[in-house]
């Protein structure tokens, strides 16, 4: 077995970003069915949007200047010489001293550089008193001020959020080549799990709650998952289940068998595998320290402790980032934590990167971070708790009333 | 028509509390087919877990009193009398200067009160060296310290989260009462909206950017989601659709036509869908004022206003609140708007609402709210942002460097 020195959180990341691969296979798909895929390809606009001045307001498009001095007590005075209906053409120019009216959202008539709104004029037989006096460009928006010709929309790399498919929608663009989904399997070991569905408990058996936490994270992270049921501490079993699982999916997860333990088979089965192999064998971080990364054939491998708590947030942590890479996700800084203040000291030891479950309270409008009680093998802890707490490894804890950044979980 | 006021955020929220039901409709789901559903029962522990005390390290259960006074220079020796194996009953109870082996998970003796971790002694011939003293419960977990018998895990209204999912599975509960998913039918509106597949723009058409926003979002919240097309500025043609959609669905949504502009008609087909009808008919908000929301015959009607971002930031706003309320959800105040401090000063109207889109910034460990500029007709605005600043209708605006609450988008 080769030896590992147990890396911190940092060279763990740095580490996954330099190993972990792009999936690489992309697919063309229609925009309302590519809700959070991954762009393969950047997005270039191929027109203006808008596509014409238009009025943000329903109100009367007018030269600016015509407005000027204009007041509740002291209106102005306009000739109305027209209207321009939604979805038309806005043909009929207008001069000084005339005002057309448009809708939200109509287009401009040639000669207005702004529109008054209908709360702020009295439109009387034909004449427009204005109450107010408003600037150039008021409530309109140019051409192109939206997104101009040419614009790189956006990156290879973006995620598509709700907004990202509206302004794709905007260009005209149908159809976008993403990355596909990411098929993610996961596998349970140990001698003592058990299904969770089993009725009654043997003494000393454990029922499987992994299997539900683990995928249920892959799943609110968008990806297909297969689970591959639960194998008992026997190498060999154990081997032939993990690889024919590995050799239909994108990544491979175990749970369990991860500590320093007599029947720690999952370094050897991983090994087996593929190249170039582990590139992570212990984490300095609590809880958590026993986990397994590695690449095999270009296929990311995780090993989880077998901890519900640990597991899941170990998981929270690096396997989110495993699975941002591998389907080509650009990764930036992105607020996934929050900032809040601690309710009370927490030590720590220099050197390892704690994580404490914490309730978020609303404290006269600011979010104060409660920890939540209880030893991280208990489950219930992440129940009770909002998110978690991290105490960077360069830290020797944290004092009462302290802004720490909260994980949300 | 009736009159409506303005309401405010807070009335508006209040009435959405007060006038929307619950669905009631419930089904029993499989737990791994559970996620993210809403709990229509409480759930009730019927056994502890764990069932039994256990280690929650490797290493060795002992009488912590015999630890007393041990250290690196002057170790505590102990007999080995024997070895749990994992998932097997420890039946071999430990007497004063006795110890047994026992691995992570592992069942404890009768007679120990702590495990001594294998990192902290040392075995030979049989012989344990004990270099640390621990404490009575040191790394054991009690049976019942997780999950107490006959205690509620979790209420009616609960959201299935992966920790919940596991929590239950712990319980070898395998099925579960949820409320069943919620159908959404959404329907444009608009002379001027044309599909957003459209290829080349007539002047003065806008393609439907808002089908892809909203339906986005809706499917983000996990619902379900029926696109109903785009109907033009005709009463009967905008009924019949609406009424069509509204049969076979929870909650309708319509987008377009709700400004005070000549051709709204979108009020009056709501008002014609079913009693009691209209409760809101405009927000104090900016973006997003010409909102309105009813309730037709049980069931929530939304007309969003017909802006993209204004949509989107009232549909992320009022329309997530309406639907978890529909849907069963306990609505706890949840950390869904994180705090950070604003790059610049930022005026605003006391008595409204306003919504600022903004990106984070990270500045030596703190987020700065940095706003984005563009009128709130510029989808992009929200491509650009990673969430909107409210800035509650009490106050006068905000101050640089002042701590404002944002919503993650």
């Amino acid at each position: 077995m080769k030896f590992f020195k147990v890396k911190t959180v940092e060279e763990t990341f740095a580490l996954i970003d330099e190993c972990v691969p792009v999936i690489e296979k992309t697919e063309i798909r229609a925009l309302e069915e590519a809700l959070h895929y991954i762009l393969a390809e950047p997005i270039i606009a191929k027109e203006n949007v808008p596509g014409f001045d238009r009025s943000t307001v329903d109100g009367y498009a007018v030269m600016a200047e015509d407005t000027y001095g204009s007041s509740e007590s002291m209106p102005g005075f306009l000739s109305v010489v027209g209207e321009v209906k939604m979805g038309e053409e806005a043909t009929h120019s207008i001069g000084h001293g005339e005002a057309i009216y448009v809708p939200t959202g109509g287009m401009l008539p040639p000669g207005s550089n702004s529109v008054i709104m209908i709360e702020h004029c009295e439109e009387i037989a034909g004449l427009l008193n204005t109450y107010k006096q408003i600037a150039p460009g008021e409530n309109i928006i140019r051409a192109g001020d939206d997104i101009k010709e040419g614009e790189v929309l956006l990156q290879k790399g973006a995620k598509l959020r709700p907004q990202e498919l509206g302004a794709i929608a905007a260009l005209g663009i149908s159809h976008v080549t993403v990355y596909r989904r990411i098929k993610v399997a996961y596998l349970s070991s140990g001698d003592e799990i058990v299904p969770f569905q089993t009725e009654r408990l043997e003494i000393g058996q454990i029922r499987d709650i992994n299997h539900l936490t683990i995928i249920g994270l892959a799943q609110e992270w968008g990806h297909d998952v297969e689970y591959g049921g639960i194998v008992k501490d026997n190498v060999e079993v154990f081997l032939q289940k993990a690889r024919e699982l590995y050799e239909n999916a994108d990544c491979l997860i175990l749970s369990g068998g991860s500590s320093v333990g007599a029947k720690d088979y999952t370094t050897d089965v991983i090994e087996s595998l593929g190249k170039p192999g582990v590139f992570v064998h212990g984490i300095s971080v609590k809880p958590g320290k026993p986990t397994i990364l590695a690449i095999a054939d270009g296929k990311p491998v995780i090993g989880l402790p077998g901890h519900p708590a640990s597991a899941m947030i170990i998981f929270r942590l690096f396997g989110q980032r495993i699975l941002q890479k591998l389907k080509g996700e650009r990764l930036e800084k992105k607020p996934d934590r929050i900032y809040a203040r601690i309710t009370k000291n927490i030590p720590s030891s220099p050197g390892r990167s704690d994580y404490i479950r914490v309730k978020l309270v609303d404290r006269e409008g600011e979010w104060w971070a409660e920890p939540i009680i209880g030893k991280s093998g208990l489950i219930t802890t992440l129940v009770k708790s909002d998110g978690i707490v991290e105490i960077m490894s360069e830290k020797e804890g944290i004092a009462q009333g302290e802004y720490v950044p909260v994980i949300l979980t």
